[in-house]
């Protein structure tokens, strides 16, 4: 990606050290053998290297997948990953994609590729995956009190001088805790961390007032175990959010950043770079125009943003949010999941259920979307009176209106909603072009 | 497990080779390396085998655990086990657990160690699962339809003489796409089916009527790829189920069966034992009686039942609905899950954060319940005025009471909702004994 002016991605150093270690452990993914660990793989298949499937380029419907599977489209895959590369450098933002989202290394790859400055994750053995593949900047957007995964932590850094890490401080005690751990632990490198700054009373964590914000940042001062490098939080949790609400909440991140810089406290701690960061899925075009406000401070500023759910983006919650609905003229983010499963049942004219359930789909934000149905003809038709009312464990339940076509044995091609959600049903994941043709698979690690 | 008298269980024959090969492949997962795939494990065991982990007998609040982990206790589990062994035995019953509860091939063992005829599964994936460690007995409680899974059926059937497999018919199409798939597959043995009748108008899947249950049973007899072995339904979905009215549908099952004996269909199969098989977790009560009431058939009935949630049972649904409720002098199951998270915010005095959420906990049916704090001293105390108001992805939401005693750092241990749904977050789960001792390693595939 075309990087921001005036900031320090440090990309000029490491970079072949670090491109060798994650492409061997992705290599290594490859000569993983298909078996009784992946659903929905072709049972012909098992025994094969996973590279070697692949390399056998077979067809999603007639390559002997067997139902639920669910597929990532390719295409659009592609055009979610260039579509926020170019919003993040069009808008001056660095962009360190929340990777708590699909966990697969193999997308936290071509995050990096398509120019993400590191990863976003949310507690540490998320952080333990990404350094199984090298992943070299991660920002863990938590608080971290846990003595043992300190312990790694402190030890990760001290024998990787290219491991950048950053995480959430929100509290003294949290500052008094971490502090024991690392000093027990004999951490060399200090630890950096952002004072989280809450979205409002009553969201999720962070400090609730400035004054209070100004307190955590002493108590971290005052510790040579950790480095105030910024400041940051999530708008995602703005109470009874709207585009004037979160824009007053990020305004305050960013006077609140400036606040520090001003009372000397990230001189005080010799950084070459400030760090301010917000953003989900939702508000990244508030998170944009507010950071462009920042004034210069006297240092550079890493503004980051930190969406995850664009990589797949869905059919229903963050379709129905996704910031591109204010801002078409930028583009616009496509569903590229759909869930296949198959109608195992049909015991009466109003009713249906196929073999894919709780296990399989998201549900916590919105039901599946029967989309289209696949006969044994191969013809797809749109699924039209037919809709998802209800999850069991390994059933969905449809629900058809008089006129629809749909008979034992047929295909329901599904959309979903939640990205989240959706990736941490499935551990390899075919990668499908728009023919049908399954040109990779992404493995998860949840 | 004492044998009901007039069953066939087959035991006598081919024990040696199932036990060996479930053995093999039990062994070769305390061969796998404790790395990245498994959260919540100490960061300093990674590289250790399972087996060695297991062999340090590591503490789970002292021996670097990082949180969130899920916890299975080892006593209640073992209690679980006997307790519907001895109900299964005692009733006459023989039982197949419902595997997809854990998908974990350790317990499937000890199920069948415990008694169990054999291991119920819903779709295909999922007897792959079993077959690789082994299990013999296998009764698929859906319609298969899908020609890549059939074909693998029949491959494994046709190799294995000692596999036993069985699934439901409730169409006539389903029929036809099943001998079509079988045919196709050149398989030699047929597949046995049960018919599946219906637990109600507008109820899941399965046959509506008795009359077209004779037509679903008129097809499987016309061709010789299936086997008809039996009846069979799901009485959890009769529809406002009580005991009244899950018995009148168990006593249609039933008379089903007898009706279907009585016109000859089970000799004209051949059959040396005819399956009747019902029962979930929360009607296996009324399973007992009614399966109790049928007359004596033409051979031998195997009165199969098939609760799957019993194995931890839980803290919310199924300690309500648990038949144990109604008839307490059979026993109690004991809730064998505690998840433990830690409090990583408290920003106000109403509020707390842990970092366990939706990819940690069951959310479908309760949320998770706060039930006691431990504190870093190591000492637990009830969870008074402590609640889990809302899950996101990665983050428990707690409100606290005026009087609540939380801080940063503290481990909060929860019981859960649904067994299914706590078991398939977690590939690798602790089992701890009551001091904390973690004594083994539950491995699950999903």
């Amino acid at each position: 990606m075309a990087l921001a002016p005036g900031t320090d991605t440090g990309t000029d150093t490491g970079t072949a050290a670090r491109t060798d270690a994650r492409t061997d452990a992705l290599a290594r993914l490859a000569e993983e053998r298909v078996d009784h660990r992946f659903k929905g793989l072709p049972p012909d298949a098992y025994g094969l290297t996973v590279g070697e499937l692949t390399a056998q380029r077979r067809d999603l419907f007639t390559g002997g997948f067997t139902t639920p599977v669910l597929a990532l489209s390719a295409e659009r895959l592609e055009h979610n990953l260039r579509l926020m590369e170019t919003y993040a450098a069009r808008h001056g933002l660095l962009f360190a994609p929340h990777g708590k989202t699909s966990m697969a290394p193999r997308l936290f790859q071509r995050q990096i590729e398509h120019g993400a400055w590191g990863i976003t994750l949310a507690v540490p053995h998320q952080v333990r995956v990404a350094r199984a593949f090298g992943v070299r900047r991660v920002f863990l957007a938590n608080e971290l009190v846990d003595a043992a995964a300190l312990r790694w932590i402190a030890a990760e850094q001290d024998s990787d001088p290219e491991f950048r890490f950053l995480c959430y401080v929100d509290s003294v005690r949290g500052v008094e805790l971490m502090d024991a751990a690392l000093r027990e632990a004999g951490a060399a490198r200090p630890v950096d961390v952002v004072v989280e700054l809450a979205a409002g009373a009553g969201a999720r964590t962070g400090v609730r007032t400035e004054a209070e914000c100004a307190v955590v940042a002493d108590a971290v001062q005052a510790v040579p175990s950790l480095r105030l490098a910024g400041v940051a939080g999530y708008e995602g949790e703005v109470p009874d959010a709207g585009p004037e609400k979160v824009r007053a909440w990020l305004r305050r991140l960013v006077a609140l950043a400036a606040d520090f810089d001003a009372a000397g406290r990230f001189a005080a701690a010799g950084l070459d770079e400030i760090v301010v960061s917000a953003g989900g899925s939702a508000w990244f075009d508030a998170v944009a125009d507010v950071f462009a406000e920042l004034p210069a401070l006297s240092v550079p500023v890493l503004k980051l943003l930190r969406s995850g759910a664009y990589v797949s983006h869905d059919d229903g919650h963050y379709r129905e949010i996704t910031p591109f609905n204010r801002v078409p003229e930028e583009g616009a983010l496509e569903p590229a999941f759909r869930l296949w499963s198959q109608v195992v049942s049909r015991p009466s004219p109003e009713q249906a259920f196929t073999n894919a359930g709780k296990r399989d789909a998201a549900y916590d934000l919105h039901l599946p979307f029967a989309q289209v149905i696949r006969g044994g003809d191969g013809a797809e038709r749109p699924a039209t009176g037919v809709e998802v009312t209800g999850l069991s464990d390994q059933h969905a339940w449809l629900r058809t209106a008089p006129a629809a076509e749909l008979e034992v044995g047929d295909w329901v091609g599904m959309g979903l909603s939640h990205p989240c959600t959706s990736f941490d049903k499935w551990q390899l994941i075919p990668v499908t072009e728009a023919d049908g043709t399954v040109v990779d698979y992404v493995r998860t690690f949840f």
